[in-house]
C-alpha cells in the first residue's frame, strides 16, 4: 500500500493517471541519458569511415533523436507536454569495443522534468543507427539505456549510481 | 567502396536516401525484437504485485508499444510507411533477476520488412515502464535491445546468432 | 469465458492486443456513422445564417472531420492503420429541433473495416462545431454517436437496428 | 451582425481565424466534460467482468483519452496549443442502465481554456470502448457529450444548466 | 570559421544542433511571411468565383495553413516547440496578374521567434491551393516565399529589404 | 458550372470533399517537383563550404524533406494517405546565381498520385535551409515551387510547359 502511494502514475485504485503538476512551479530542469550500440567489424568500419568523410549515419541519427525528443509526450502515455529549450545528441566511438556511446541532453523551464525526453532521444537515435546499418549487420545490440543525470524541481539532483542494486 | 554499396540507406555520394522499393513485391513479412529491463527490489515488487492485481504498469506499456509501432515511419527518418497487420507485445518477469523481458512481434504484407517496427515497439514499451517507475527507481536500466527474428522478402529469414561477433 | 473469446481486442489472459489480420483478404469496405448536435436558438441561428452566407462553421468542421478520419489509428490504440479511399462528411440542419445531424462515410480496400474512421470523423467534426460556437453557447450537447452501416469483409453487412436492446 | 461579433472563431468577413490570445494572461484553468456509453447486456457484462478481473477495456480507453487530450490542437483546427498540467479520466458503471458515464478533467496554466481538451478526451475514450466491444455489440450508442464545468480566465466559471434551452 | 560561428544551428564541429535558448527570456514575438501563387485563367476564375460564392478553396487553404503552423516543430528538425497565441492567414487576389498573395502572421510569448511558423503556414496554405486546383492547372507556380517582418527577442525588429543582395 | 465540375476537390454544392478513389486501380505512380532558394553571398558560402566539409545544412534539409513527404496527408487536408515506395531529394548549387535548386522525386503503387508528396518535400526541405541560415540571412527567398513531372494513373504523364500561360 505504501509502495503504491510512491508510484505517482497510478492512483489509489491502481488506474493509470497523469501526475497533476498544476501547483508545481516552472523551474529550470535538465536531464542526460545515454546508451551503447555494439557493432560488428563491418558495421563499425562503415560508421567510422563515414564519419571521417561525410558523417551521415550519425548525422541522420542525431536529427532523428532531436525530433523524437520533441515527440516524447506523444509516445509515453502519461508524460506531460514539455517545450524543450535544448536538445543535444553526442556520439563517442570506441574502436577497441566496436561501440558507439550515444548521449542526449535536454533542458526546459517547466513544471516537470525532462528525463523521458533524454531517454527517448537516446533510444530513437540508436534505433536510427540500427536502421541505417541493418543491411550489413542485423546483430547490432543496443544496451545500457540509462538516465545519468537530472537536476531541477522539488526532487533535486540525481546522479546515476555506478554500482546500483540492480542484479544484472 | 564496396562496403558503401552495401549500406542501402546511403547513395553513392554518401547522402541519406530511402531505399527505393518501388519494384519489390508485397509479401508477408514478420519480425520479432526484444529487450530486458533491470529493476531494483522495490520497483520489481511494484510491477509484480501490480501485475497480480491490476497489471497497469505493463498494460500501459503494452499500449504504448503498440501505438509506437504504428508511428515508426515518423520516428526513423528513412523507414517506409507500413500498415501493420499485427502488433503483439509480451512481458516475461523474472524474480531472480528482478528483470522484465519485453518482446514485440509485428507483421505486414508489404514491399519491405518490419524489423524497425518491432524494435521501436520494444523500446517505447520499455521506456514507458521506466516512466511509470522512475518515482521509485531512477536507476532502471534497459538493455539488450535486439532483433531476434525476421522472415519474408528477398533477404529471407534471419535468426539472431547467440554468440555474435560483437565484442561486448 | 466464451464471451471473453468474442472480444477480439483482448487475448486469452485479458491483455490488450491488436486483432491479427495478416491472413485476411483486402476487400472493398465502407462504413457510415452519425451523431446529432443540439444547439440553442442563438447558436443555431449563427450556423444557419453563416451557412447561407459563407458556411464557415460547417466547412471548418468538415475539414476537421476529414483530417481526423485519417488520424484514427493514432487515436484509437488497437486500430489498424488504414489508407482511406474516401471520406465524406454531411450536415443536415433542422430548424424545428435546433439541431445538426452530422454523418461521415468512409471507404477503403483493405483487410479490416473502417467503422472507427467514420465514428472518429463524426465526433471530431461535431466537437469542432462546439469549439466554434462555445463563445455563445457552452451548453451545446452532442448526442447519439452511432454506427449506421458497414459492409465488406467476412462479417458482412451491418445495418443499425432502430429499436435496439439498449435500455436508454 | 452583432451575433457574428460574438463568434470569436470567425473574423468580420466570416473567415475562420484563431482567437488572438497574445495579450491575455496565463492563469490556472480547469474544465470537466462527460458523456454516456449505452451498451447491450452482453457488452455491458464484458466490461463489468473485465473490470472486476483485469479492467482492460476501460484501462485502454483511459490511456486513449489521456493521449487524445494532448492531441487536441492537432484535431480541432482553431484550438491553441496548450500544455496540460493534468488529465484524469473516470468511468462510472450503472448496471440498471447498462451504461458507462465517462468523465474527463483537464487543467493548465495558460492564456486560454481547456474545454476542448476535456471534450476530446471524453469522446476518444468512449470511441475506444466502442472499438474494443464492437465485435460483440455494434449498436453501442455514445450520447450526451457535454461540458459540465470550467473555471479560470476572464469569462470565469461555467456550470452546466440542467434544464437548458436546447429543445431535445 | 567566423562565419561558421554565426550559423547557430551547427556546433563548432559542424554537427546539427538546436540553439540552446534555456537562458533567454520569454517575450512577445511576432512574424509575418508571404508568398505568391501564379494561376492560369481557368484556375484563377475558379478561385475568384468560388470566393464570391463559397470561398472554399481559400477556406480549406486557410485551415491547412493554421494547422500547419502548429506543426512547425515536427516539420523543421531544429525548431523549438512553440505554443502560438495567434495565427492569421490572409489572401489577396489580383485579377490582372492571375495571382494570389498569401500572408501568414503568427505570434507567441516565448524564448524564441516564430519566423518558421509563418513561413510554414504560408507554404502549406499555398500547396493546399495547388492541391485543390491541380485537376485543372498543374502548371501553378508558388513563388517568392519570404519573411517580411519579425519583432521581439534580442535580435529585435527585422523588415525585409526591398532591393536585397540576392542576385535573382 | 462546368468549371466547378472539373474541380475534383469540391462537390456540386461547393463543399470540400476528398476525391473518391475507391474504384481506381493501384498502379505505379511517380512525381517530381522542384524549387529554387536564393541566398546572399554569406549564406551561399556557408552552404558551399559546409558542403565541401560536412554537408550538414543540406543533409538536415534532405532528412526534413523525406520526413515531410511521409506527412503529406496530415498537412494537405484533402490528400489521400499514400505509403511511398521512394523519396529522393537532390540539391544543385549554382555559385553564379548564389542559388540552390531543390528537387524531390516520390513514387508509390497506389490508387492516386504523389504530386503533393513531391511538392511538400521540396517546400519543407527549402524551409529547413532557411531555418538553418536565418541567423546570417533573413532575406533568403524560396521561389518557383513547381511540379515538373508526373506519370501513372488514368490522367497519364504530365511534363511541365516551359512557357506556360501564367502571366508572371
Amino acid at each position: 500500500m505504501s509502495k503504491q502511494k510512491n508510484l505517482s502514475h497510478l492512483d489509489e485504485t491502481g488506474s493509470a493517471t497523469m501526475v497533476d503538476v498544476t501547483k508545481k512551479h516552472a523551474t529550470s530542469r535538465r536531464a542526460e541519458a545515454s546508451c551503447t550500440i555494439l557493432l560488428n567489424a563491418t558495421s563499425y568500419d562503415i560508421v567510422q569511415n563515414n564519419k571521417a568523410k561525410k558523417g551521415n549515419v550519425l548525422e541522420v541519427a542525431r536529427i532523428a533523436g532531436i525530433m523524437a525528443a520533441k515527440k516524447t509526450a506523444e509516445l509515453i502515455p502519461l508524460c506531460h507536454q514539455i517545450n524543450l529549450s535544448n536538445v543535444a545528441i553526442d556520439f563517442k566511438l570506441s574502436k577497441s569495443d566496436q561501440s558507439i556511446v550515444v548521449s542526449a541532453s535536454t533542458a526546459t523551464t517547466d513544471k516537470t522534468g525532462v528525463e523521458m525526453e533524454s531517454l527517448v532521444a537516446t533510444s530513437i537515435a540508436s534505433l536510427t543507427v540500427y536502421d541505417m546499418l541493418k543491411a550489413v549487420d542485423k546483430n547490432i545490440r543496443i544496451t545500457d539505456i540509462v538516465l545519468n543525470f537530472k537536476d531541477g524541481g522539488r526532487s533535486g539532483t540525481f546522479i546515476r549510481e555506478k554500482s546500483s542494486s540492480h542484479k544484472l
